[in-house]
């Protein structure tokens, strides 16, 4: 019988070497053949690995009969140090062992520093087209976001939860529900996990779910996806909703600190330079609206309401009056929050809640949560809803639940305003819209 | 304006109370009413907060009308060391400030040691359910699985991608797929991420993905969930597919190394020993099934299937030949495994394949995948499929992949295993079946 012990072998990163840690050893290192020039003779080889590239120099009895770009292979040589090399270091090549090799040539330059395909190209081809080196480090700052959430509320008392997505009732209303045939029942895919995270501020206080949400809609702009990543949040016992922006700017500043000091290599390949955060402006939705108008000069169609445009403003104004890339905007309109938004008790027009815009762009929405049983039935009704189809999602309110509150934050948004990337599409590995479900 | 700091509130917790570093102070928290005990004159009060519960004793001059289970409150008073309360401290409550009601009395005995319903009525009322604090541990380990699971890739040099679930295609294949209406299209939930992780290996080499998975399975067995939560990684330049058991273990031994030092309280009130975990046994899945035939005394029906009682007596076997509660079983028939799996070349009717099986119960399913174009080609012909239907899932293979693979691992059945659970539901928060959609 053979035994598994779960030690790990140690491999040999490409980092380790352009780290320096290897001048004038002979290593083996694999990797995928990212580029490959011909100088007469001899051939620079540039080796793609999980954490950089290492340019591979091999003389003319380094067999490379057969190799091209995107084959996998082991090279084996002398590390030595090279300013001209990328990384100031290179190795020189005494034998190069192939592993897998490709069944055609790339359709497209993935070595090259900016891809230069339009959207609809790169993203077609997007098991390729990630392989470039600035496009893959998009994905490893979202990942860094994601491990700074998780961290940051974790350290905060935070449990993680994991609600179901396919639900009998939509939490955030109207037609933008993705339908499914559920065992000859009529279902629905997950908005958001509302209903599930106030459920469960009754039992853990603080939770957090970081996890696909759907959106059926018929919009095509940079910023919408049908499909994406909601990093959400939910705590008890909070004093005002003002206590949920604390969070929210308490992981943003652990985010960037994480980012700089784990991350520092991709940001630097994206020319990104992570904003000073030190606090964020906070400004309610009225005057915001008014500030914004009278400074770019332009009438308010609507008190009500908070278009795009309005938002590139605000963002615009908290950048020049406060020079801060977010801002957040408070006490929206009880018309554009949901049943169960908790409402302003000094102006029952607005509730207790909040957007984040980062350079012009709502990032989070979030606020107070209505937690008593007779007060959510009574604005449900008000509304013209009815509650006893809630019954499930109400019973965490009826037997009890503490003042609370919660948000959730686009994860790709996110993304993209921190790379600066035009498109949220960018910012999703493999994005879903109207026209795309492939790959 | 104001200004938002991100500079988290320090809150006192229950821990500290009965960690003994209160003693003799005067304190405030807050919590849920647990329960609530009239000793005639004198009220126990138990308060639940997030990390446990702490005995109240109020005297008749607190004021406790209208206070009831479920309430939130906030208690003040002493703390003083006594060695009958629950975890060796109380609170001598000198007051009670109610945040908020429940409008009914709680339908079941949510305080109680053991809930002692029936499983259609705890899965029923899980919002209330949940707050025992027996089903609370239970997720509570789930999310250090969890956390061990991301924290130990993360060292190994994996990368966290998150990929679509609404997919235009079946990895698995079968029946057992939910369908939906994509905007007009027929489109699919995903299965697992299989192909995309795939993909994510010619980009990162290792990625991970935790996250929803959606199988329409029509069983109805204690050990099937319609959505559960997959752990799944996938990992380039491997020497064999060894190397992903290698990965598993390592993790498995992480995981309870995390568990031991921070779940220790909800492994203690769940009653869990860990094992001690040095090494798997590993052993030829043809072998296996003919050693716990022999053992146990039973004709084997099919020798390239494994049912479930089989599954049961190699677990057996396990503990018994090897004081293993873990055993992978190796090389399947290539009938079981789906198209992309790697053929054994000493034997074409087995596969480089494993599934990990915990307490006789199958928790993971993994092995080497096919890297070549021309081989996965070959055998999706060979098998009946039209490779041109997967040309965006084969675009990796056809320029160029390592050699790599990969498994997958149900999170709410190791959970199940872990916490000795009978049936897999009681290891998800709201689990989807053949009949539950709701809550």
């Amino acid at each position: 019988m053979t035994t598994i012990t779960g030690a790990a072998k140690k491999r040999l990163e490409i980092s380790d070497i352009i780290g320096g840690a290897c001048v004038n050893q002979a290593v083996s290192i694999h990797g995928a053949v990212h580029s490959l020039r011909d100088m007469g003779g001899i051939t620079f080889l540039t080796l793609r690995g999980r954490d950089g590239v290492v340019q591979c120099v091999c003389p003319p009895e380094v067999d490379l009969k057969g190799v091209s770009e995107e084959c996998t292979a082991v090279v084996s040589g002398v590390v030595r140090a090279e300013e001209r090399a990328p990384g100031g270091f290179e190795i020189a090549a005494a034998a190069a062992q192939v592993l897998s090799r490709p069944a055609a040539p790339l359709p497209v330059p993935v070595s090259r520093w900016k891809l230069g395909l339009n959207l609809d190209t790169e993203l077609a081809l997007r098991p390729l087209t990630l392989r470039n080196l600035r496009a893959r480090s998009v994905f490893r700052v979202q990942e860094g976001i994601i491990r700074a959430f998780r961290d940051y509320l974790h350290g905060q008392g935070f449990t993680e939860i994991h609600t179901p997505k396919i639900v009998r009732a939509g939490a955030e209303g109207g037609s933008n529900i993705f339908r499914l045939d559920y065992f000859g029942r009529k279902a629905f895919l997950a908005q958001s996990p509302q209903f599930y995270k106030q459920m469960m501020v009754g039992v853990y206080e603080r939770v957090f779910e970081a996890a696909p949400v759907f959106r059926a809609e018929k919009h095509s702009t940079a910023r919408h996806l049908n499909e994406y990543t909601s990093l959400d949040l939910e705590m008890g016992y909070i004093d005002s909703f003002y206590d949920i922006m604390d969070m929210e700017t308490g992981f943003l500043k652990h985010c960037f600190r994480l980012l700089r000091t784990e991350y520092a290599a991709d940001l630097g390949r994206l020319g990104v330079a992570l904003p000073e955060l030190e606090e964020i402006p906070c400004v309610r939705f009225d005057e915001a609206k008014r500030r914004a108008a009278e400074r770019y000069g332009y009438q308010i169609r609507d008190p009500y309401d908070l278009e795009p445009e309005e938002e590139h403003h605000i963002g615009l104004y908290a950048k020049e009056a406060w020079d801060s890339d977010f801002v957040f905007v408070t006490h929206y309109p009880g018309k554009k929050r949901p049943f169960y938004a908790m409402d302003d008790p000094e102006d029952p027009r607005y509730t207790l809640s909040f957007d984040l815009l980062y350079k012009g762009l709502e990032v989070t929405t979030g606020g107070a949560r209505i937690h008593d049983y007779a007060a959510q039935v009574e604005k449900m009704e008000r509304l013209g809803m009815r509650p006893e189809e809630f019954e499930s999602c109400l019973m965490a309110h009826k037997y009890g639940l503490p003042p609370h509150g919660g948000l959730g934050l686009g994860l790709e948004r996110l993304t993209m305003k921190l790379c600066a990337l035009e498109n949220v599409r960018y910012a999703c590995l493999f994005p879903r819209d109207l026209n795309r479900l492939d790959p």
